[in-house]
């Protein structure tokens, strides 16, 4: 069949278990690891599905025919990855930022000096479309690099109606321009409040006309908020994402980061598709959390940039709660685009097992974005969607650190 | 000329202050950061040397017709990147073991299981030259893809006459197949003890099979020794060391790891070049480096590995010690080539500048392997050893972080 590839791998990781448990408790037989495995799937229309996975040894003669794909050299291919939480769009260079915060000078002095976020949102600010669109697909190949085959970016460097969707309409430009990844965009209008604003005016830019037009104009798949201290209230939360479920969003919260604002908790109660961060999260929370169908999304490299401790990782996969790990890929906390080097840290730091991190990375991230009915597991009748790692084994992606 | 080439960068960084202050207690305007900079090299019988450096405005006429490298688009210049601690030469496959450490499984389990060092002897043992070779390659490939245009790479895990010597052939191989690099074969014999001889069967091998026959063959450039509590201890480095001196090699020590063994103020009091490690060492130690010419090498890839309470590096810069960073690329504690990656962990955990990180990694590195007559600054008359960074600002090169 001309419309019929195979792959061979060294080792296969199906995930098939993690899909029966909807990524909790996960646990080693859960991988469904197969040595030497094989993977067929047809091309139609609308994409790749896969028709069939097994050992090679078992392989049904009606598939002899299929092209191979191939990988150079013994490779494991696992379900694509998904890095569920990025700021993937921004201008501007924050290195000296950086540089001078790890020397030692005060967050006061660099603000000061006009570094921070705001620093960030002048240079999306004064970007044009295609500039932006230049830096965020440099950004796209080398996510790509690392494996990853789902890619989320917010939006939130803009802080105005224009900017906003300005950033927005990158990112359709980046789902034109790389056809073969799959894109979610999440509007983050709520990230911050812009100087020029007050927090009322703000608030009613976002409600009544940014998330208004951004629907309208079908720029974005889900809508985010920040809620913390300095930041949104639980109650201005509440008002935004129902807003945006009104006009057909997804939700999703930036939850109990700096504070404990039992926002984690809210996540749960509002139906999130994923509450993200987690560093302050209560027991109450984690609770909330493992009884819900929204995701714990942790992002330990920002903890790593931020030298804060570590989300309780194990209390919420205990109690379980569905598990997800990304990047946050922002100029400001984690300047990284690097999915496998936040799974190295994820499980030294974490002290997450094997099965938990393929889960975090596949299905679980995937079901933070709402795709995990078609991604996440290599199974027949799914999306061919799978990352080939430059290694035989699927462990090594993460015990090699920084690849 | 035709043997002329120049190489216009968005910055180039000399680090000429740095030679000045031998790397102790450099500041920001040691890094010798010129915008828009231009550097002349001839290409002579034996390698590249510098001819001039400055600003592009301010080049000499006479350079006009030097043939133009192209770099790319806008790209920052500095002193080529020295990765002055590696164990890169050996073979078999520990993701295994660091999946299941991280997991929870206890040290004894893994090592009941056929765990840790003695996995990786056996398996280096039992490859080729041609397959260690086949392995190092990639290897020195990914290292180059980080900027390292100098390799240093130890031995140590034959632990056996043979298959010592098999390894540090591999090295020189490397040696001929990148002729465009630098490196520095280090004899480390002593990094543990075979479990097939006894303590003084082993030592007398050293001192009087191995050491010798390495030599003749000029297969090392220097010896290091491990010592540490289970390891080896002062008495036996100062007559392992005594040895390698007295058959004209450098020396080094790997010093002061696990516990205090006053291992850093031998190897200023032997002279070594380097002391490397150092997350024990104790005040005595850091005043003894400070007012010797060893190098104190800080691995802080290992650290975040192991996760272990950080080198003193404020304290050893503060006391005027010359300070390297190196990845301690193996398979057992430090799984990484991505010099750019710990220069990043430096940065955050061990609170260096960019002035400190720039030197560690360049003239001062080059010391560790005594080299720094010819390279780790941009200087006429020096090496036109450089490393062009994929970023415009130098900066870039570790606030983003595991590219």
């Amino acid at each position: 069949m001309a419309n019929q590839a195979i792959v061979h791998a060294s080792e296969l990781l199906t995930g098939a278990g993690i899909r029966v448990k909807d990524g909790r408790h996960v646990a080693e037989e859960d991988l469904g690891r197969i040595k030497d495995g094989a993977l067929v799937y047809s091309v139609t229309r609308t994409g790749r599905e896969i028709e069939w996975v097994g050992p090679t040894a078992k392989l049904p003669k009606k598939f002899a025919r299929a092209k191979k794909v191939d990988l150079k050299g013994l490779r494991a291919v696992v379900p694509g990855f998904v890095d569920c939480h990025t700021h993937l769009v921004f201008a501007g260079d924050r290195s000296d930022e950086f540089a001078l915060r790890c020397g030692g000078v005060s967050y006061e002095e660099i603000a000061a000096r006009g570094g921070g976020i705001l620093t960030t949102v002048r240079a999306t600010r004064e970007a044009s479309i295609a500039e932006l669109e230049k830096l965020a697909i440099a950004r796209v190949k080398e996510s790509e690099s690392y494996g990853v085959r789902t890619l989320e970016i917010k939006s939130g460097y803009g802080l105005s109606f224009e900017a906003e969707l300005k950033v927005l309409q990158v990112i359709a430009r980046l789902k034109k321009r790389f056809p073969e990844m799959t894109f979610r965009s999440t509007f983050l209008g709520a990230h911050d409040f812009p100087k020029d604003r007050t927090r009322e005016e703000y608030l009613s830019d976002l409600l009544d006309k940014m998330l208004p037009e951004v629907t309208r104009r079908k720029l974005a798949d889900a809508c985010d908020i920040f809620v913390d201290q300095g930041f949104y209230t639980l109650e201005e939360a509440k008002l935004v994402l129902a807003r945006a479920r009104e006009l057909g969003l997804a939700v999703k919260m930036h939850a109990d980061e700096l504070v404990n604002t039992e926002s984690a908790a809210l996540a749960a109660d509002l139906n999130c598709l994923s509450a993200d961060h987690l560093l302050k999260i209560s027991d109450r929370g984690i609770a909330k959390l493992a009884s819900s169908n929204t995701v714990a999304v942790l992002l330990p490299g920002t903890a790593f940039y931020l030298k804060a401790p570590h989300a309780p990782a194990r209390k919420l996969i205990q109690a379980g709660a569905c598990v997800a790990l990304s990047t946050d890929f922002n100029p400001g906390t984690c300047m990284t685009l690097n999915l496998p080097a936040v799974m190295t840290i994820a499980a030294l730091y974490l002290g997450m097992t094997r099965a938990e991190i393929l889960a975090a990375v596949t299905y679980n991230a995937a079901k933070a974005l709402g795709l995990h009915d078609r991604k996440g597991t290599l199974e027949p009748g799914l999306d061919a969607d799978f990352t080939i790692l430059p290694f035989a084994r699927f462990e090594e992606a993460y015990y090699r650190f920084a690849w």
